[in-house]
């Protein structure tokens, strides 16, 4: 029987130092590998959700602004924003930081989803998430446009079916 | 002074076998070990393009449908769709195949996009792509609809003003 | 000027899956790529306390008891006991988890000792810990004896001259 | 029942960056790596060709004459040249390039030669390659040769019965 | 039945050099890594001696004094000091060296301790160890104080129990 | 001043054991891994002899025979055989071992040759080897006639100036 849990319940923290085979000619992260971390850290948050093996679906739309220095120090915390019956959605942000925690700053999120499966690659039915914080609800509820965006891009659902989405775009 | 290419002349194809350590427990590649891959062939595309260093600056929706198995080869073409000034779009498409070239299969297909930097960072105006085939032009003008996407998720654009997005979701 | 901190300022949590590279013929972690990970979580850890470099400068005697398995999740807590001028002391524990955060248990747990550094190699003074918690007294007094121990197997305290250490083989 | 199949059906390209970890104290891609991707590109060539596992046999000589920097791009290009019986033989051809693809540069070229294998271990007889151009059927002649060199470098071939070989020695 | 042996016969001999992404800010080589490499090479000298898998059981005290350049040589030697049973120590040695074998300098020394096991993951008894040399002989006389050292720090020898270790700390 | 050395000086031992990322889909360390470690012990010991940066100029033609398995110990012990004013030829061998030192077995034997550079990779004259041993002495001989094999398949000799190889093809 799934046991519902709270998002604290599975929440991931990574921590990472760049190493010169993580960067570019400028000596900066390459995105590529920041990808991969956040993938493994929402792999790891979601299998402790669901207690389940879970593998990558979709990875939203990601966006690099601000570049992280060779040397520098990259956290990356992962936790389950929604549960849809055999998917799971899960929020992940990068944080760095320099020779001193005081220079921590914001790089990057992304939301990822993954499915459980078992060991002979079945979907599975996963948990429910019981959102408890006002920032969980937020994006608890956040989840379902998300999902109906990634819906149409796929080819699984015509946008003039996205009901959440087209509020978006007819806000007048 | 900046020449103009086509997209074959920056074509960039690059072949990995998927090793142990790259698998998850089902021994399927991880969905980030192929973003980190898609992202040094876009790399590699952009640099062959522009001649100049250029960094990841987003990575639009990318599916994982069909599971890559340890041991196969795995087939990544990256070509340059459109330039945008200081910036480009590069499509990326993923192709596996088991012990034999016969059971090649499409897997992946996403859209990166890539800033051109000179040593100090600082971002360079980069030479214009001029498609040639009916697949490129196709290419080319999509990545205006997409730009439009990337706008609004990055919070630069109001949905409202997505002249091309607006057809997409009101086509009545 | 030093500021003077609390180890939960430093605290460094690090999460990694045991991947096929890390393990031995009977598919556990080597010992040594854990302690490999604990020295990272240890030099991040110090860099956030001291917002300088931290080199290794000494582990104490580690056991391995509770094998760690292939696939599994490691979760090292690293965190700043004692502060004794240019060196600090770190305490290092491990947890393992399988497919369930419920089976989380114990491993290891190690003390490591680092020193401040500037950019020519220059021992630093380095910022005081102020402990808060219970158990953050506990450990901050058996710093102490930790260091007696480490002099003398270092050649740089006679026995005799361990006045912490002569009362634990003395107590009658 | 085994087809046989052209040289282009297999051709096998990879693309990699040289980076920090790649290099010697001089910056330049060291020999042994290089050694390793042209394995790595001859056996995903030869397991196109034949569709079964090839282990690699043998690397006839390899001179290194170009330095290739840290940060270039190295490609990698694979082809068989002729097949005999159970055994491959497949030309390896490498290229380098800066920061612009208008650099690139030939650097090295090698012939290895492949067995083909079931899954326990056993030689398969192979399908045989259809050379094409003029330039395939220069490598398939020229592949003779090289093989009764082979043969005479590993004690099974007298030199003076290396009937190809005798006639490159005494031409007069 | 099983066949002792003499220190010579498992000797192990590793040589590395540091990678630019084995280094530290400083590009000095990790503590962590050293830790690492010491821990295969000892692994290894264990399996030479016994035949079977050896697992790590315990690290005694590393100091890291003479830090190690990157592009150094690292020469790390292991040898069998004495057997226990199921367990048995093994004593590392690490020396670097830079362009010239003449710089050749001691760095580190430590013990490991390994434990032999079965397939099953059971412990196996082990060959004894023939100490031959005056070193050897001081190495295998060494090994039952430090052991003893190893029980009272895992809490299962009472220190006042330890008779060796009392003469060390009561020589008056 | 060059100072001359004999082969003991600079001899290298390297010790690696075979992990799962190393092998092919068989469970067999794949060549050109083999050939990289090959690489990487020729060039300490290249440089342990000459005291100065070497990178490596040509590999002579290798063969595998005997598969080396997942888990198996692996042995490269890398000599100098002789110097050519600028270059010197190593000569490398391979044994592999099971759990058992007992097992022990030769695989592959080769021989790569090095150029030795200064900082800016100009040339420099290497000191000369004096071989002691008759096996010392057997190698520094049919170094010379290995060379003209070199001069040849680079296109700098013309195979009838062969003297030393002519002897080999026509000895009736």
């Amino acid at each position: 029987m799934l046991i519902n849990k709270t998002p604290s319940e599975s929440i991931t923290i990574m921590t990472e130092m760049v190493m010169p085979n993580d960067t570019n000619p400028l000596h900066n992260l390459m995105g590529g590998n920041l990808l991969r971390w956040m993938d493994v850290a929402g792999g790891i948050c979601s299998r402790r959700h669901s207690g389940c093996i879970c593998v990558t679906a979709s990875v939203d739309t990601v966006s690099f602004h601000s570049p992280i220095r060779m040397g520098e120090i990259v956290t990356i915390t992962a936790s389950v924003t929604r549960v849809f019956n055999t998917s799971l959605e899960v929020f992940i942000q990068v944080e760095a930081e320099g020779g001193d925690v005081k220079t921590r700053r914001k790089c990057n999120e992304a939301y990822y989803t993954f499915v459980g499966l078992d060991e002979w690659g079945n979907k599975l039915s996963l948990p429910q998430i019981i959102p408890q914080t006002t920032e969980e609800n937020r994006q608890f509820d956040g989840a379902l446009r998300r999902r109906e965006m990634r819906l149409i891009l796929a080819g699984k659902l015509k946008p003039e079916d996205a009901t959440q989405l087209k509020l978006l775009f007819n806000k007048d």
